[in-house]
């Protein structure tokens, strides 16, 4: 049981983009100052940042410390939290406990990353140690490459048409379009997807989501308190996470990823709704195959029928459940430890009514799905508008 | 306010040693496999991670998932926290926030770190990751040459002869002679310090921690439930973060590190307790230079006096405070990521009235002090033995 309601009472990002002229934490403040100018004097307790590759790629570990300090914030508690692509969604609920639990009282909750100027370091090397060293990439497995194994089994299990999975990507384009802080701001079509170039067949360039610079920002605090600092504001009311065994050789079953399952009914549990009440989700799309799963196993659309709910409208406003209104990681992009505070920004700007072009239209409950490796971390939050 | 008070219900350690036959999970499974069969049957709902160089050296991140399997506890939660050495502390910070808001009620803190077997990698250079990467390492500096400014500039503005430091470095060596877990469990003298090899002028072999493996685990729960799984426990009644400029040049005074002076009040604030009400006390002692700065900043000792101090007994049984019983990061050793954990689990140990030759009689309240970086991260924590 929650001992002290928790509020997001603000949300700021940086465009998804090749941020080639600002560093880790240039990054990180314009995040921050976005969120904190939205709101009346906050004094921040603490700051918790989801970020996974500085260490690899910029060579630089402690960025608590880092981005307290660019803020001008020291001494405040500032640490990282990092479940690879899912360190986002762990900061979260890191961010979530330090408020209810009283130990702060106003938290902010961050996540960034530096991914593409790093000329003679092997990126596609630092994201796989997502995946398990010893018993998949020592043998070759790349993050791509497991996850095509999932694309070829749900393909032949379900005998889902390849078209499906091009046309997921198209959607997500269409709705990444009217994002002004996407990556790939541009729609394609089906052609486009279909000829796209082979990255580990049958996963082509247009079923993965870019790499990508970026940080996103939101600040918590307690619920009571919300109004002291915003006229407007919502609430977590529900939020888990979870895990599963990191090889995906040790699974039972490849079709459902069993920490989605979990983090989702936990979350669900928790708000006391479910899935038909959610208006709109950021789910984590990393390649289409991961869509399809993640819809299943949220509970938005029913085993192997990822295809016939897709034409049926049902993944667009007015459908079950608007996805992805921001692009998803396909199409806003996948700046990796900062995605899961991406997906808390974009759905506290949906609750508000502040989406501008994205906006879905009367949205009051809205998820988050953030997931690290083949599905071995994942985070579900589930927010609410207060008013 | 907390909300919800929290207990250490049991821990378990491994040696710090060369593990060379030991991965990071099959440590972190012997530290965590001690600490659940001292307690009866605990329902484990989170695992929280203190690591730092898992990703570099062993090519790994995503650990959280890693240990949740090769325990058999998936679903949990289960991720890492980053703050460089300060990583075991702030792992603490994120247990107990998680057991007081109510989120979860049994939550494993671990901390593990493998540095010694990486044939080609460059463990300096990742230890170096703590400091900062533009404004510090890119310049030259290592983590023993920032040390060593400060040491200087100790030794010149108090006058403090140099063998204090060596002496400070024989004592600590002399508690962890008796430590079945120390990584040097050895005595040394004076002479031997003080003519050992320059690591960087004046610091000195024997000023420095030794880097090692280990895994160390402690397990939380509410106060209130902790009857339920053991007879005897303690409670954290004070625990703190604090962060400070991360490169040192930006500071105002190199003779005393703000974060632990402000995470040190904050804790002692919180406890309702004063320096002088601590029995036992392990610190961060990753050379000699930060063990005399950080006495002072914890209140255990005058400005300037850490020599006549230690000469009077201060920081041995029946003095101020009992310093280190387990020969601290130079003795006991530093696994980086797990040094905070490992300081908690001796604390623990001590306040039951377990730690056999290093047992500090009557010892009823201690403290830990963790820290990251040139004290850009640091977590303190106040224990007292309930029964």
């Amino acid at each position: 049981m929650i001992l002290r309601r928790v509020a997001v009472i603000s949300y700021g990002m940086t465009k998804v983009d090749k941020h080639w002229n600002k560093s880790l934490r240039s990054l990180f403040g314009e995040a921050a100052l976005n969120a904190i100018n939205k709101v009346k004097n906050p004094k921040i307790d603490a700051i918790i940042v989801g970020n996974m590759c500085a260490s690899d790629l910029s060579d630089q570990n402690n960025i608590g410390a880092i981005v307290a300090d660019e803020l001008g914030l020291t001494p405040i508690t500032a640490y990282r939290v990092e479940a690879a692509c899912g360190s986002g969604g762990a900061a979260l609920l890191t961010g979530f406990s330090l408020v209810s639990s009283g130990v702060y009282d106003v938290v902010m909750v961050g996540g960034v990353e530096k991914l593409t100027d790093n000329i003679g370091k092997m990126i596609s090397f630092s994201l796989g140690k997502a995946a398990d060293a010893e018993y998949e990439l020592f043998y070759g497995a790349t993050f791509a490459s497991l996850n095509a194994l999932l694309m070829n089994r749900y393909m032949y299990v379900y005998k889902t048409p390849r078209e499906a999975f091009a046309d997921f990507a198209v959607l997500m384009h269409k709705n990444g379009a009217k994002n002004p802080y996407a990556q790939l701001p541009f729609e394609i079509n089906r052609e486009i997807a279909l000829n796209s170039e082979y990255i580990a067949d049958p996963i082509r360039l247009y079923d993965c989501a870019p790499i990508g610079d970026g940080a996103a920002v939101i600040i918590l605090c307690s619920l009571e308190e919300a109004s002291k600092y915003t006229d407007s504001f919502v609430e977590i009311i529900g939020i888990s996470g979870a895990s599963d065994t990191i090889n995906i050789a040790s699974r039972d079953d490849l079709l459902s990823l069993k920490a989605t399952v979990t983090a989702a009914n936990n979350a669900y549990k928790m708000a006391k709704v479910t899935p038909k009440d959610i208006d709109v989700a950021e789910i984590h799309d990393t390649f289409t195959i991961t869509a399809a799963i993640s819809l299943e196993d949220l509970g938005f659309c029913e085993r192997g029928k990822f295809d016939k709910f897709l034409y049926e409208g049902a993944f667009e406003p007015g459908g079950i459940v608007a996805i992805n209104p921001s692009g998803g990681l396909k199409s806003r992009g996948h700046p990796v430890g900062a995605t899961g505070v991406y997906q808390a920004a974009e759905i506290t700007m949906q609750l508000l009514g502040e989406a501008g072009k994205m906006q879905i239209p009367n949205a009051e409950i809205g998820l988050t799905h953030n997931m690290g490796g083949v599905g071995s971390s994942v985070y579900v939050s589930i927010m609410k508008r207060v008013k």
